[in-house]
């Protein structure tokens, strides 16, 4: 691992806009990419360089994302005045970090990798020491965005507008992405000096650039992946944005030894993590807190969240592992199977039409076709404990708090209210009380009652 | 809304072919794009120019399709001798209509937009009266299309075969769809015109453009996106109808508001209402007849089909609601739940391995994990009634007709014959009997019975 | 069908290689594509020509392999020292096969068809019965490939490698695909003299064109179409393989009459068969011996495996069908199903939340949802006989072995025990009992319970 402390940055995120284009009532950053905000993935990406201090710039009213940065600092931003404006009101929340360098990043571009973001925090470091350092970038259609002119020397000339741009300058392929490392020392007295004299009365954070040249010092570009700019404003960009994630998460695991029968229809996490070997069928999707260990099998149509899965287990198809779900070496989770807040032991098997919850099951039990842990009761949630080598009867209901011991059977049908011994057979069902030819007159009966009631209709 | 009376437009599909490269015993036009035949994707585009009357021109013997169509109009081409033809066997049933223009089109050709047909035939009324206004496109490859020649003063020349088209006609990028708006007082005049001096010997109706302008006519032309002009001859053809069909729904929900985290495995139909912020998951089908308010997250793996859902409900993974179901605001239906012909009230829950037919749940109910409303008894369904803030117990059979009250409690694995009152607690099962070391005996018998039954293999 | 005894062919069938980019413990060969492996793919296309003998040439220790090419011949490759080795290690297995013809093929390139390996056994018939006959094809992108020169006469001159190609060679399009069918009384005398003077060491098939030539005999080239040469190196690459296989597929299906409302994401197996105007949803995954009659509706979010279905029969949605079902004519099936080893009578139902396994049920009768069959006891799988115009009530359990006679009806919830009659009524479940106002005292006393634990915590 590199040594990040030496890297000392803080960093401000902007993310004041509502979104309007996304016609939604969260915030823009709240939307989510693989299960996560936006807004998370830009901190996610942050933490590697161990920020001395993050501050997010949003809007009065943004409650849920200052729940979501939290620990981290919220700054508010009152008017939409502008991204210098947004920069700006990070001001008070940063002082006194320390930190040499301020990022400026954006809420809502979720994508700019660590790499390139400790490219330009060490860009920064340089002898030359430059005051910014831009983000560039080259996207295939480079209209409508800011060029990036570049001296003779390497240094950052000027970003010039696509409006106000002329055509030697418009050639150039090199784009700007707004995002920035700036010198702490100077941020602040630059910042206070951009204007807004222009068409839309706004501050723009940009124009720092031609400030720190102004101000005698240099500029200097780093250049990214145009995917790691992708920035989202509409819920197309928002599925593009998903497509393009998950694209990357789907070769990495390929790449990693992990077959995926349709990798198009597999939705990771960002958080999964996959063994070797593993083999995953089409439409799988995983939840956040997913690990699975070497050999897996995972079935077409599962849905996984919060769950260990240990090696040489086999899920699905149609399985459903919720939050709290650990499943031993081996195990079998069949179709139509739910478990939440259960442990499966190595080797035991829930093949058909099971709801476990708040279960632990021993290793090599087996959990007969349409069982169900009845672990509430409408105001509690109770334990189902089964021992090892225990034979749960198909259709039985578990009522808990009921602990099953090792090597116990219950009859298939049957309602289990108390604990049940070791090796014990527990049964629980009513007699089977048999009326011959009672068929015959029953649907006599009823077919009458149907013709009646076709001829009230 | 623009005035359609104005518009005084009767219209006629052509829908008499079998289209043998489907392979199937369904007439072409019976074959389905989100859930909807391609004749009904023409209805509804004609219905919003309010036609004073519709004929659908038919081979003997596809009553499905006079079924489809019903109440309009049936008319049978009892030889396929080509779309003069064809179009001719509608006269009867379009005589005394009154109506001032007549619509040709075409029963496998669903994308035509009723934006275009209100052009065309907002054409045929301009000053200039033409009697034919013909629907032109621009397909990525004219390779085998007609072409439109233009005149000087807009007007339509001559639509020329690719076939006899010179070089310079060839580079004409305007294609004949076929689709035309044809003034009622000639139609028939010139239709009984045309001739088939040609190699199949078939009568097209395309050669009243020729015949119009030689009856001193003026011809125009309306272009439409060659999208809507997609015609369906194959399975292939279909899918890719669907395709077009579904990205172009995906989008619409997307530009509204409705996040959809991978568009390309949501499937539509053609009537699918959307709230804002509603979020759906990969993997989600709705068919007809699906009403969806704000707030709603459908997870992935739902099937929906004529049912309303309120907002605030959560829905799925893997549930399947079907017509008549109505789920209330913050409703949950969670995995391997089936509801049909059910009202689930505010706030209720049915989480898991339910089947809720015929039956209302009031608001802030549970429903246990593997209850099933027993609805059916071969001959009538009946209904189940649970009231407000009941809970039924994991596993339980309730027995239709019956009525659950407000606050009553079902104990779990209950087999529900009688109402029960509000407040009250049912339970009806059988009593558990434990057989200590029962489990021991059982093993031992039934490992000889396994070796003796392998030993006689 | 062609007459192959003609062809007098046998087979060689590279697959020693371990496949290290695929990060597996399973040989390269033995990864799957539409549920078959590579090299059983490759054992697929051999057999219409009826091969005297296979041989497949493994590194030792892939026991997997040998198993899956049994009863083939195996030929241990002891080092990994090139194709012109591998081959040589199949010599003895190939001693006295007395084939005319000898193939060599690649394990891992499971796509060369039939009709291709055919026409290069016939080429080698042909009258100037080449030594060698060389498979050829033209990549989109041909760098890195070794280029096939041919003569003014059309024969080979000779296969140049990417590297050692002048500019005339590189410009040419046909590449080498390494697929070759050689005379049998040339190949080991040939094979022999392959020499390893190269930069790796290595001993090259690719040789012996040079060294027929040299031996005054003529070499031939067959062109295939390049995705016949796809070969597989990396789980990326399988997911390539599998998607252009289940593509081609996929157009087979629907130009025999199928419709696929969203081809992409029906997954096919190597042997699936289909009758005309099945109606397959989204999301469709068949695994191994399935056979499909027509007018078959298939609903989305099924997962069929060894399943015969007879036409008119509604599958679906959320069906699962395992190995061993039979589903009759016009029968149904619905959503959370399991089948396995059953069969499903004519006009039958089994629609909601029910698990078959080895049962039998009658014509037109009627399993209610949530039924279960108790088919295993931890030791032994019994069997479960249902009769003709049999009702099961909903969320009852059958344990077998146990027989329901003709038009016998099972009450809801019932835990069934005993074989019922032919027409009897079998009701086993616990009596009703009610405890008014019960329900009152008990959210008190919960409540309280919660509160204690929560105050606790």
């Amino acid at each position: 691992m590199p040594q990040n402390s030496s890297l000392s940055v803080a960093a401000i995120i902007l993310a004041a806009g509502q979104g309007t284009r996304m016609k939604s009532r969260l915030p823009k950053v709240m939307h989510r990419i693989a299960n996560r905000t936006m807004i998370g993935h830009v901190l996610d990406n942050l933490t590697p360089l161990a920020p001395i201090s993050v501050t997010a710039v949003i809007a009065p009213g943004m409650d849920d994302v200052a729940c979501e940065v939290a620990p981290h600092n919220i700054a508010y931003q009152t008017e939409a005045l502008g991204t210098g404006h947004a920069a700006k009101s990070a001001r008070q929340a940063l002082a006194d970090t320390g930190a040499e360098t301020i990022l400026v990043l954006f809420g809502d571009s979720p994508f700019v990798s660590t790499a390139t973001l400790r490219k330009m925090v060490e860009r920064r470091q340089e002898t030359d020491k430059p005051a910014v350092v831009v983000l560039g970038m080259r996207p295939a259609d480079p209209t409508g965005y800011g060029r990036i002119i570049i001296e003779a020397d390497g240094s950052v000339a000027k970003i010039v507008e696509h409006k106000d741009a002329i055509a030697a300058e418009l050639a150039v392929g090199l784009c700007n992405s707004g995002v920035m490392a700036i010198d702490a020392a100077v941020i602040w007295s630059l910042v206070e000096r951009i204007g807004n004299d222009n068409a839309k009365g706004e501050y723009y954070l940009t124009d720092i650039v031609a400030l720190a040249r102004q101000a005698g010092r240099r500029c200097a570009c780093v250049e990214a992946p145009a995917e790691e700019l992708l920035g989202v404003n509409s819920r197309a960009d928002l599925a593009a944005a998903e497509k393009l994630y998950q694209h990357a998460r789907r070769h990495a695991a390929m790449s990693e030894g992990v077959t995926l029968q349709d990798p198009e229809t597999v939705y990771f996490s960002s958080d999964t993590k996959l063994g070797r070997d593993v083999v995953i069928g089409p439409s799988v999707v995983f939840g956040p807190g997913v690990s699975i260990a070497d050999n897996v099998e995972i079935r077409a149509f599962c849905h996984i969240e919060g769950t260990c899965i240990a090696q040489g287990a086999v899920i699905g198809p149609f399985a459903r592992l919720r939050p709290g779900s650990e499943i031993g070496e081996d195990a079998h989770v069949g179709n139509f199977v739910e478990t939440k807040n259960t442990k499966l032991g190595a080797g035991a098997k829930a093949n058909h039409l099971t709801y476990l919850g708040d279960a632990e099951v021993g290793a090599k039990s087996n959990v007969g076709a349409g069982t169900i842990t009845c672990n509430y009761d409408g105001f509690l949630k109770e334990k189902t404990l089964i021992g090892k080598g225990a034979f749960i009867g198909s259709n039985s209901s578990l009522v808990a708090p009921v602990k099953i011991g090792d090597g116990a059977i219950v009859g298939a049908g049957s309602v289990i209210t108390r604990d049940v011994a070791a090796d014990a057979l527990a049964v629980a069902r009513g007699a089977q009380v048999d009326k011959p030819d009672w068929a015959v007159q029953f649907r006599k009966a009823k077919a009458a009652e149907k013709a009646a009631r076709k001829a009230k209709d």
